[in-house]
This record gives structure tokens, sequence and C-alpha cells, in this order.
């Protein structure tokens, strides 16, 4: 947790998928400071007639490299959401030229009794995690 | 803002997605009042057998027009949800001759920290966004 | 209600996902204690590659049967939380010889306004589902 999915225009080799995943992961790290090994991610590339994304008049240029990240965790404090925002772009700017205004996150919150990460176990519950 | 996912059955042609997204968009502008360039949509079809859906015993018929609706946005009073499920059903019937019974909407709400359209900037704080 | 996302790695026959989603839907009825007709379901397979699922640490092995169940729900009580892990990898394991430990489960919670499940109706609040 967080749960990160990212949804992109179709077109990537699975070495470019790998770098953008292990570069989200670590800005994941960085932003959140969670578990090394807290890491769901699930990539969905799409038929570029798929996807329409404009900017609400915000004038930000998009390309076939912008990236959708939905991201769901339980509650994250303003602080630690903008950081996330910060290392994203910055990090997948300088490991995959992925410009940011290429990159746009949404974050959907949840409590601790919301996660089974395995084994029919509500771990945030029973305390294995916290 | 919203950001707005469907599914649907796989076959449609790329004028009939642009048909439903622009639709879809046209629904969202007449329903919540949005900027004119307020628009995040994903649209993903699937093999018949991968989705399920039923009714919960309303007697809606369901066919392979079927459109899932997935809505992320800041929160929104009871009576503007409302009005997107109206505007919704009536403009894909009027446009795409979908059925109002082949539409189906869950909103999901989160807040204004929990959005950045680019830049790594949280719009909504900042103020370029309100 | 409620609306169940499975995400997979690809290579499961029509007949393996429909197996997965009879017992899902059968454990989502013995937990919650839904309408038998109560039954959205949205399954989508995956490349190996784009999906990353490892485990904050748990030691949870994970093999390409690994299923990851988002679950978009109104509000349940945490005790009925447990139940459906519980449920889901009971079953899915009797059933479809699938491992507690490829079972992974996050629920996003809404209101009865958030939804309609079609005819342009929010059906928890004209009465006709409470």
């Amino acid at each position: 947790m967080p749960l990160i999915r990212i949804d992109a225009v179709e077109g990537r080799s699975d070495a470019e998928v790998k770098l953008i995943l292990g570069t989200t992961h670590s800005a994941v790290l960085a932003a959140f400071g969670v578990h090394l090994r807290d890491r769901y991610q699930v990539y969905t590339p799409h038929p570029k007639a798929n996807m329409v994304i404009w900017d609400t008049g915000l004038e930000i240029p998009r390309t076939d490299q912008f990236l959708l990240f939905t991201v769901f965790s339980k509650q994250r404090t303003e602080a630690l959401k903008v950081r996330l925002y910060e290392e994203l772009t910055q990090r997948l700017q300088s490991a995959a030229s992925i410009a940011p205004s290429d990159v746009m996150v949404c974050i959907i919150e949840n409590s601790a009794a919301d996660w089974s990460f395995g084994n029919g176990e509500p771990q945030f519950l029973t305390g294995k995690l916290s």
C-alpha cells in the first residue's frame, strides 16, 4: 500500500514499463517512507483513441508519454501527497525523460480495515502492519 | 476532474468510442458546470466473458451496449450527482442510441489535496483551480 | 453493489475466469448477505510485466495465479470486511485451487447517492434499494 494503477497510451516496451514502475516505486519510497517491499502496481496501456486527457484550462501540454496515476492509499497528510507529486514528476523526468506536464495523479483514500494483502487477513487490524 | 473510467464490452469502432466519450463530456459539462477543458476519460473494452453485470433484482435488462462509468471526483452534492445520472442516460440515448438500462454509474469522492493535473503541482491547493 | 474489479496475470481460459467470477460472487453473498442478483464484476488480465505485486515484508509468496480485488462498496462494518477476506480466500482455494497468499483485496467505500444501477436513477435514494 499504496496500490498504484498507471494508465498510459500503448506502445512501450517491457523495459520501458519496467523503468517507469521502478521509478514510481522509488518516488513512493521517498515521499511516503513506506517499507521497501510495499509495492503494488498495475500498468495498463490503452489505444490512443481510448484516452482523452485535457487540462481544465491550465495550459498543460500532453503527449503520448502521458501517465495517469490512480493511487489507492490509507490516509496521508497533504504534505505527503504534495511530496509524492514532486518526487514522481522529478524522478520520471530524470530517469525516463517523461515531462512533468505528462504526469497526472488522483489519490483515493481508505481505512485500515480496507486492506488484505493476502492469506485472508486484515493486516492493519491484526497488527502485522501499522 | 472528474476523472471518468468507462468499461464496456469490446467491439466498438474508434468513431463509436469517440461519440460515447464526447457525449459523456457534454453530460458532465451540463450536470457539473465544470470548465470546458475539464475532461479526463479512459475507455476500456473487455471480452464479454470478463464482465458480469446483473441488476440487484431491479429488472434492468443489459445488452452488449452496456457502459459502466466509474467517476472519481471531489465532493459533489446529491442533486448534482442525480443530475449527472440523468444527463448521461438522456444524452447517450439521444446521441448514441444507448438504452438508459445499459448505463451504470459509481462515484468515488476525494479531496482537494488528492489531485495533481500535471507539473507536480496540487492545483486545488495552490489556487490555480478551485 | 459491491462493484468488484479483478486484476490478474493473463492466460486463463474463459472457463477459468467464469469459475473465479462465480466463486467471488458466492463469497460476496456469504460475507455481505446481499441480493442474489447483486453482481457487478469486471475481470482484467494483464501481461506479467505490467503487474508488480510484492508483500510489504509480510513474506507472502505470489504466483501467476495472483488475484487483485478492488471492491467499490457502500459502507460496511469491519466485521463484514474481514468476513469477505475469509470467504474469498477459502472459497477460491476450495473451488479454484488459488492459494490464500495469492489473494489481495482493497476496499473503497462511498455513499448512497453515489450509485445508479441503470435508467438514470439513484436507486438508493429513491428507495428501490436500501
